[in-house]
């Protein structure tokens, strides 16, 4: 295993997070804030232990599958870790596994929250939350490579290990301005959201991290009733916006080179902006009458359903009050999640247009058991390979549910917040039902369910193996087999 | 398709369902019930329409698997429709609608119940309640392979729509003989049940109606409480036989033939009673306290693990008030099921097996990736297409799953009411938790959840496939298309 290659990559990220520090910082010395600081102090931290793991590149820079994904993973876990850093040293949240908790759920664009006071908080501590959103949407290691220089085979390992979705997609042939065009996109849609949301009079520092929060679809608001107290115009801009960051990339891609057709004609999208428009129409002849009328029950109902199937996690009402079945509706799409190659999280669009038509292939082959077909998407067939893998992952995303439920069952709670807490960490959501509903947090847990939802966090975003790998009993054989081999090499 | 034969079959068994409903009728004579009349009326009935559909044998006798589904389908919702009549002609149960779910419910050896008071009901209605559930445990057109002679090949199609499991299992060469050893062992087991019923002083009625319950893994009671006021050792053999009736046929059947080794080899076998053991020390350990003692603690426990896994459905004490931590070890059990080749429900311990070994063998495959390996079963390696077909079937299944609750929860009953009563319907359990927890019913519910519960009940019970493709439009097609060929050569 090229465990230096490895070493180098997360010495990378940290430099990265380091710099990404110094806006908070910036936004503290407009504020005239002294939380301003602990995030200087936590980059220098940063710079430290990079220099430390990153001081001479290494000779070989070739990696496979297995380091792409053990660097992607251990990636994802130092830079939580650091990340917290701000919110321990300034005392905000002085507790280690509380600040750890609400980092995961930034980066992971969970958007689940340990705080009841989100308020209380500083300008530059709101914006370093609403920020790892934004960071964590896209990807950090999409972004070194948009910018560090790999060799070439290497890129699209790291890339699979943590882009969502059951296949990547290469927009052009290299992998490095794939990772550009991708992080131009964003950048671009970010700025037309904050520039729209002005429009409609909202401050300046509550558009760019609502922003941020829709960006990433991560869900961290920036009042302690989300998106509730803000006028109708913000909260029908959040919600467009919300379902546009949910939409596969390539999309926006395809649109930029001018392929309108091609564009409008992938199943996956189409089937996302289907479920969005049923889900909100049933939802809004349940919710009507309560919510004062047909156009604020639309609004509200596009609102919850944008932010609940893109795993968002926003709220502008407290949708545990409402009827079972919008309640019912939006658990289950809690689990359809967003599109593949998007920002969003759960099982994805993609996955279940493919479970689905495996479905119907199978009631097919009882009626014709001679003709075998295969799968087709957008047109071209689905390869085995792929099927195969989107059925594994389904598994083995039920197994892990199950786990964590029954660990999070523990704590004696009942079983709708069991549940939808699993529910909302796994798929990267944030609030769920009853104790973890819109308007309560996460605060009230013990520390092993927060430890269980925080791997459930990590493990949602980076699609399960990356990071259950590094449990395989093998990668450590493999680890401590190799320390030997060079042991003996330099004697 | 081979019209002619599906209907001889349907004949054939309505004709088998009209001697069944004379073993109710004797007891009716022995209690001097005059409820034993519409047993008469509903077989006389039985037998009319038997004559009309099978009065003439098919030349072709050939069925190939979609006859044999659609054989099965149909045989199963026809014998539920007519065995629903005693209680609609006696006025027992004078709603359809309720008598049918309870028909189904039995059949299906789910053991839900629409009766708020059981033990209102006379002698011989009860005898025919769980006398369904013995019918349906091993399965009718089982019964009917095992007497009445078809042409070699056809057999299995039928065998294989009706048993549970991922693969069917041939004992012996030939399909008769291994249903007929099938229906020997069934038979034998529930008389040894009975016998140690009476053992320990149970009256004759009680025995045999409780041993058809345990049998068939059904768990109609016969008492309001179940098997609650009955004694400790009681409750220990129903415990014992409803783990045994749970067990794959096949190790019976290779104890027979005295091949020891082979028999306590079989890995479903081995993970079935790992997983009760393991539950049952949970639970223990939780309710102990609340239970009086470890021993009171672990007959309690045992009693509901067995219960639940092997989706019988009895019990003996109101789980619905326990910890969550043994509430959510239910529910998970809920799911697992029994083994394949036995008389219970759920999506089998064999399938989980196969699906563990499919995400172990995935993780494996990111730090190997060059080596392929085939999963292996008893040490054999388990066919790509019986892999794929685990997998197909899972996906249905949550399909299915998710479609049922979004339905029931249009009655507003809170989430664990609409989970429960699905999962407990769709694994042919019984009870759930909360408004359809053990010491409830499921009368309440309105008739379009009743019938959702009641397809939940055969698609469960039929492992989804044989019943799903009743809705397919290339099954219609084909039978209309072939009418017209018919007309066309008559003319």
């Amino acid at each position: 295993m090229n465990k230096s290659m490895i070493r180098f990559i997360l010495g990378k990220v940290l430099l990265l997070e380091a710099a990404m520090m110094l806006l908070p910082s910036v936004v503290a010395a407009l504020y005239m804030e002294k939380d301003g600081f602990s995030f200087l102090i936590s980059a220098l931290i940063c710079v430290a232990v990079s220099l430390l793991l990153s001081h001479k590149k290494p000779t070989d820079t070739t990696i496979y599958l297995k380091e792409g994904c053990v660097s992607t993973a251990l990636s994802w876990i130092l830079m939580s870790i650091f990340g917290c850093l701000p919110f321990v040293i300034s005392g905000a949240i002085p507790s280690f596994t509380d600040a750890l908790f609400e980092t995961i759920s930034g980066f992971t664009t969970t958007g689940a929250s340990i705080l009841s006071d989100v308020e209380a908080l500083s300008h530059c501590m709101i914006f370093w939350r609403s920020f790892t959103h934004w960071i964590g949407g896209m990807g950090v290691l999409v972004f070194l490579l948009a910018v560090v220089p790999m060799s070439g085979g290497s890129n699209i390992n790291l890339m699979r290990a943590e882009s969502p979705g059951p296949s990547v997609g290469k927009l052009v042939p290299k992998m490095r301005y794939t990772a550009r065009i991708l992080y131009v996109i964003y950048f671009g849609m970010t700025i037309l959201q904050i520039v729209l949301l002005l429009v409609g009079k909202m401050p300046l520092f509550d558009a760019v991290t609502t922003a941020f929060g829709t960006a990433g679809t991560g869900g961290f608001g920036i009042k302690n009733d989300s998106i509730g107290s803000y006028s109708a115009y913000i909260q029908w801009v959040t919600t467009i916006f919300m379902i546009l960051f949910g939409i596969n990339f390539n999309a926006y891609y395809l649109l930029l080179m001018k392929k309108f057709k091609q564009a409008f004609a992938i199943e996956e999208v189409r089937a996302y902006l289907l479920i969005i428009l049923v889900a909100t129409g049933v939802i809004t002849f349940y919710i009507m009458d309560s919510c004062g009328g047909f156009w604020s029950g639309l609004r509200h109902a596009a609102f919850q359903v944008g932010s609940i199937i893109t795993t968002t996690g926003y709220s502008t009402v407290d949708f545990n009050l409402w009827h079972s079945v919008p309640k019912t509706i939006l658990v289950i799409l809690m689990f359809v999640g967003a599109c593949a190659g998007s920002t969003g999280g759960g099982i994805k669009v993609s996955r279940f247009v493919i479970l689905f038509k495996s479905m119907f292939k199978e009631l097919d082959s009882y009626i014709h058991p001679k003709v075998v077909k295969k799968i087709k998407m957008d047109g071209k067939p689905v390869e085995h390979e792929v099927v195969r893998a989107v059925n594994v992952f389904t598994i083995t995303y039920i197994v892990l549910f199950v786990v964590s439920i029954f660990l999070v069952s523990l704590e004696g709670k009942d079983l709708v917040t069991s549940f939808t807490a699993v529910t909302a960490t796994l798929n990267n959501i944030g609030p769920g039902l009853e104790l973890v509903g819109p308007t309560q947090n996460f605060g009230h847990f013990s520390i092993l369910t927060k430890y269980v939802l925080m791997f459930n966090m990590l493990a949602g975003r980076l699609e399960l193996f990356p990071l259950l790998i590094l449990f395989h009993p093998a990668l450590w054989k493999d680890l401590l087999h190799r320390k030997k081999k060079t042991k003996k090499t330099n004697i």
